[in-house]
């Protein structure tokens, strides 16, 4: 299996200054060609440091991938520490220079001074072109070893690697045909699901590889099919999910990166229905998971946050003898916030949430994490009550996942 | 300087399956207490890949903080190895054992198998208890070098870092007594920033470190002393801020951890006033940033999120006919939006976002990331045109934390 390094290059990184997001990305692309991280490492914007770290990284992987230190101030040193690592030199790129030439043109702007080096290269290294920035990417071949010098912005190193990089490690290294397909299921935990489908991950085809990737209220289920040619292996990982569907279907509500806030989109969407929300925990977060995605105005109406039981009385008319009676956690206020918001908004469906999202609030009858939800339609209303555990932010997540679900089985 | 590196053991790493926060905050932490991290790599779950990394950062390093690989199951080899690396054994530790005992008792269940384990330490370890979870932490000395293990769950590693190793470590190496302050400043960029007090930062004493730590819609400026004194340095630093206040005291909502909503919501609670919101770009995710707040139900009452213009017209009351001559994306809607929430929800403040987030619904005249945001209360309504560029969640978070900022502006 071919072994891969990842190295940053940034103080910023080193010191904790900002979050690196990039190797987590790139060692998940290599996982899905196939490709095996064995080690990743930050080291700071120093010349000893690196070259430790490329040497040591030439031993032990056949691919090794360095993102940062390429903008144009001093700082910036990993064009001419590549250069002392392989005892070479910078010289202008003719094709660099055109780009970085083309790309300040575009934006009414001259190349000067320092950012004309950036259309410098070491001489040994294939340019990569960068269509989102100023700094190029650089792929190096020596001694069998590939290194591939990417920056370190997010958006610009994601563009190089998915439409230049990846395919040409691929055809370097001759990775296996690879097919991978995510299900994306919620409502049911990672353990719990792994022992109902273990009977048939035992019995899974020897060049099918299957990974749970939990996350907080969903887990993903990712099977990854290696071989020769791709239609077979397409057809090979679909008939394996095809085979464990009935066990699962109930929890799987898309396939890829898509989000469960969309994917009820999509249902409301296909059966030309709307929804409006009530939020009392949730406190707007549910209406974000709808408003987040593109195009949602076609289907999500609009909310009420009701923090104070005057907006609840007054907004969503329940009633004050409900409040008082009851209480504002309680089934029959749930019920009266999921149909008011669904009758003064006019929409299908109307879904509520009340409960004690902590840290304070909770009472021995009613502890931090006791939350309704409920969903009206017209065909009347369902309502459930939740006990959570955990803190603050993560019950006003969990609480949406929920109550988004409740809809999507509604909807499916 | 004392030098540490920071290793994560963990197949799940390595591969991208799961996101390493820890990392970020250790370096983060240790660069307050004016450790400077040399090094971080991840590695996976095998015995090879831990002896070398182990060795290779003895070499370089005095500190080494591992997380990762303490649990029950037998992936979990981090102790093994530390073993195999310190050539000694595993052994039953007294306290560890009555703590994990107590650990399951307050649980109501029994320590069995597999977790029974959890209570062997390598003998020439120092036990560190872990109030949060099962595995405890390790302290091991060795040739001069300090080698520390905690478990990967990060609010346990962070609360065994924070309550017991961080004094520690600072004892251990007789660090410098470090104060630090972070100043939290919005509306202002990182590089006008450093220009406005450049002058300042120049003339800083030698022993005071300032840094800038920029976030999308604030920078933090944090401000660091060296020295032997916490008193005399702790004036130092509210000195030296003192100073520079003048400059910046406008753009600076707080100290320390706080976030802009809780920032705001604070000087509510102090004037005992009390704010709502009509949302339309930013769907629900501003009501979010105060009501993820513990306590905001204090001054937060509740907010519109008004998606579908019948939404704007019937909960809120703008007038279909400034809805039909200037669209919903304009001064004249926001203004009715923010003055219709106020009036109808009983606050003291409405608050209205109405723009185009994009990535689609642009015109040439109002292309995406053009906003309207606007604040009401009885000394009248003010509002503001955004012109944003961007993607759409970064559109959202900014236009929230805009509109925060002119409440924040007006409240003070």
């Amino acid at each position: 299996m071919i072994k891969a390094e990842v190295i940053t290059i940034g103080d910023e990184i080193l010191y904790g200054q900002i979050t690196d997001t990039n190797t987590q990305w790139i060692s998940a692309e290599l996982d899905k060609i196939g490709i095996n991280t064995v080690r990743k490492s930050s080291v700071g914007d120093t010349e000893e440091a690196i070259l430790q770290i490329f040497s040591e990284a030439k031993q032990r992987a056949d691919l090794i991938i360095v993102t940062g230190g390429l903008g144009p101030t001093k700082d910036d040193i990993t064009k001419k520490t590549f250069c002392k690592f392989f005892n070479t030199s910078l010289a202008v790129h003719k094709e660099a220079l055109e780009e970085l030439t083309a790309f300040f043109r575009k934006r009414g702007r001259e190349v000067t001074g320092l950012n004309l080096g950036q259309a410098e290269l070491p001489l040994n290294s294939t340019f990569i072109s960068n269509k989102l920035g100023t700094a190029p990417g650089m792929w190096f071949e020596d001694e069998g070893k590939i290194f591939i010098s990417m920056p370190g912005v997010p958006f610009e190193m994601k563009g190089m690697m998915s439409d230049l990089l990846l395919p040409k490690i691929q055809e370097h290294f001759k990775t296996p045909v690879i097919f991978h397909k995510v299900v994306r299921t919620v409502g049911i935990g990672e353990s719990l699901l792994a022992e109902m489908i273990s009977d048939w991950e035992d019995n899974l085809p020897e060049n099918l590889k299957l990974a749970y990737l939990p996350a907080i209220g969903d887990v993903k289920l990712r099977l990854t099919g290696f071989g020769n040619d791709l239609e077979s292996l397409e057809k090979q990982v679909e008939d394996a999910f095809e085979e464990v569907m009935p066990i699962i279907h109930s929890y799987v509500f898309g396939y890829g990166n898509i989000e469960l806030g969309e994917a009820v989109g999509l249902l409301l969407k296909e059966k030309n229905q709307t929804v409006s929300t009530a939020e009392s925990c949730t406190g707007g977060y549910l209406a974000h998971l709808f408003t987040k995605v593109p195009g949602s105005s076609a289907y999500f109406w609009g909310g009420i946050v009701s923090y104070d039981n005057s907006v609840k009385m007054n907004q969503l008319g329940v009633k004050a003898e409900t409040l008082e009676q009851f209480g504002a956690v309680s089934e029959e206020t749930i019920k009266e916030m999921a149909e008011g918001v669904r009758k003064r908004l006019g929409t299908t469906y109307g879904l509520a949430t009340s409960g004690i999202a902590g840290p304070d609030g909770g009472t021995p009858e009613k502890p931090v994490g006791t939350i309704w939800i409920a969903l009206s339609s017209e065909e009347g209303t369902i309502t459930r009550k939740l006990t959570l555990g955990g803190f603050r932010e993560q019950n006003i997540h969990l609480t949406s996942i929920q109550i988004l679900n409740l809809l999507r089985q509604n909807l499916s």
